[in-house]
């Protein structure tokens, strides 16, 4: 593990900027070739970090498109709002977009902005630490329908992205910890040096080199792989299991879980499955389930829920025909793609975490 | 103007089939590595072209969705319908959708495949003259909103079109000239002979070797600029004006005009613009007017309703900043991109239309 930090990362035709970020950004809208600027924030980002980029803006007018927050939200209403306020102010083919705000703007914008004319350029200003090494580099976007995460969207690359570590200040300690199962998951998949470094950090707010990390490791995965043909899927690791507590949680609690949270039960449950399968070590698990249920609450998953949990794992859209699609790992830093897994499996790995 | 018949027209990394065009679907169903077929229709294909392509599909299964006919039916609440029938109908990344309808069916197929799951593989088997000639190539998906066309889309190729004169047979000669006017455009802008050609010959069906011929000029043009940063601008003549008088009387009239004769009313009119801007001589716009009016029922376009007409201009997503954009010739067979025009040109070229 390089500890060293980047001030910019090179993605599939972009930069991510990791210092000085907001100047960056000013420059950015300064010196492109823009008609009009519109910002998409919601209403907390317009709040805590709108003031932030807004400094830098320095007379630049632009027009502002505020949508209520949640992933509830991250719908095709929203998406259709977004449009039609794009249409009422005049957008055109040389407008930019602005995706000021966590994983919900930065994918509804990023599929507006990519499907608006065919396609306007959009930058992400990821304010949440989960977007920030998540969202942040990929292209991919997004929206939900059916309470089936992202199941419609685009691959389409962002101008720039522009980091701040200053946005996360405003950040309540559930929501760090989001983004750090994600930085969790960098490490169990490619570098067990960099685990070994975040188990052993201070990760109230984790610093911009461990987040640069982070931001390396995925775009380097998705360079390789930018539609998710092979090696890009060993970043699905915990999300098969994960994503349907997530959508089960969305569904069903009042105060539901974070995507970290329910990532983090997905990976304790897929930690298990890849013992089973592709040869983790019992010493490996432990130490996985130990950081992992150090750092998140326990989440109750009565058995009479798991019938509902596998029928959403089907629906999955990383699976092919009728089969449930995994990513494990085969060691902490190695992972294998592609391992089916049984209903019975799933459902044993499910108890597994029940039991902890 | 080459007058001989292509059988396969090699577009962006995918071919356009003129000749034994069903058995070709057949055998491209057969072959393709496929886990499940989806055909979109609307009620009068899945009356008049369908059952040609059952014949076929011979024991394949598909699902089918069914859409209602018309231009008015290619918004959002169609395509959340398509995508909603994917989803219950358990389709995943290895399906195949089947557009088999007119510029609504494959505008608005190709737009739900292509953001579904991020982007599934779609063929388009255009069933009327006007997407046999316009929509078949070009890689251009959309859908309508606010009375605005194509406003919401994307650039994504197809996997292969499969073009059979077959369908023609069960339009409405209201139908066939629609297509018409399109390949009247392309000889317009870029091959005078083919104009020529078109003039002289019986157009109540036109043959395929005419179709074949609007094919091929039309993929040169997209092919040399897929994503219309220039030359591809060459296709807009008679768009900008017809275009918005498509809209008003989609918006205004009950029996709405048909796209081609819209564009018909604005190729007039854009060649009188030519005449005063670009070059284009009063023999070769008394020409145009001649064919074009011999073949396009007059439309009543009274002064009261420019306001109208030139707002919608001004919504046009050719356009960039404030300023209303043209295509024109400079002669017939030769373009010139990028002509802003004036408010008062516009209204005087629809004045030109009115006196006929």
């Amino acid at each position: 593990m390089e500890s060293t930090l980047q001030s910019t990362i090179e993605s599939i035709g972009y930069n991510v900027y990791l210092q000085d970020s907001l100047n960056e950004l000013a420059n950015f809208v300064e010196t492109g070739n823009y008609s009009k600027f519109f910002i998409l924030t919601d209403e907390f980002t317009s709040v805590h970090c709108l003031p932030l980029v807004e400094e830098k803006f320095a007379g630049k007018t632009y027009d502002l498109i505020e949508i209520n927050a949640g992933e509830e939200n991250k719908n095709i209403d929203f998406c259709i709002g977004v449009w039609k306020m794009l249409i009422d102010f005049g957008a055109d083919r040389r407008s930019l977009l602005i995706n000021l705000g966590g994983g919900v703007i930065t994918d509804l914008g990023g599929f507006a902005a990519s499907t608006f004319k065919r396609g306007i350029d959009f930058v992400n200003v990821p304010t949440t630490l989960l977007s920030q090494v998540d969202a942040s580099v990929g292209g991919k976007t997004g929206i939900d329908m059916d309470s089936i995460k992202n199941i419609i969207g685009t691959f389409t690359q962002p101008k720039a992205v522009f980091i701040d570590q200053a946005f996360l200040k405003t950040l309540p300690p559930r929501e760090i910890l989001s983004g750090l199962a994600e930085m969790l998951k960098h490490g169990l998949i490619v570098d067990a040096a960099y685990w070994e470094a975040l188990k052993n950090s201070d990760l109230s707010i984790p610093s911009i080199e461990l987040i640069g990390q982070s931001v390396v490791i995925k775009n380097r995965i998705v360079i390789s792989d930018p539609t998710e043909k092979s090696h890009r899927k060993a970043l699905n690791f915990g999300h098969t299991v994960g994503h349907a507590v997530e959508t089960y949680s969305l569904d069903n609690d009042k105060d539901h879980l974070t995507h970290g949270e329910a990532i983090a039960i997905g990976m304790i449950c897929e930690s298990w499955l890849s013992v089973k399968k592709t040869g983790l070590s019992e010493a490996e698990v432990n130490d996985i389930v130990k950081v992992l249920t150090r750092l998140y609450p326990k989440y109750q998953l009565p058995e009479s829920n798991f019938d509902a949990m596998i029928e959403l794992m089907k629906k999955d859209k990383k699976n092919e025909g009728n089969t449930i699609n995994c990513t494990l790992l085969k060691s902490i830093g190695t992972y294998a793609i592609n391992q089916i897994c049984t209903e019975d499996e799933l459902r044993e790995s499910l108890k597994y975490y029940a039991s902890l």
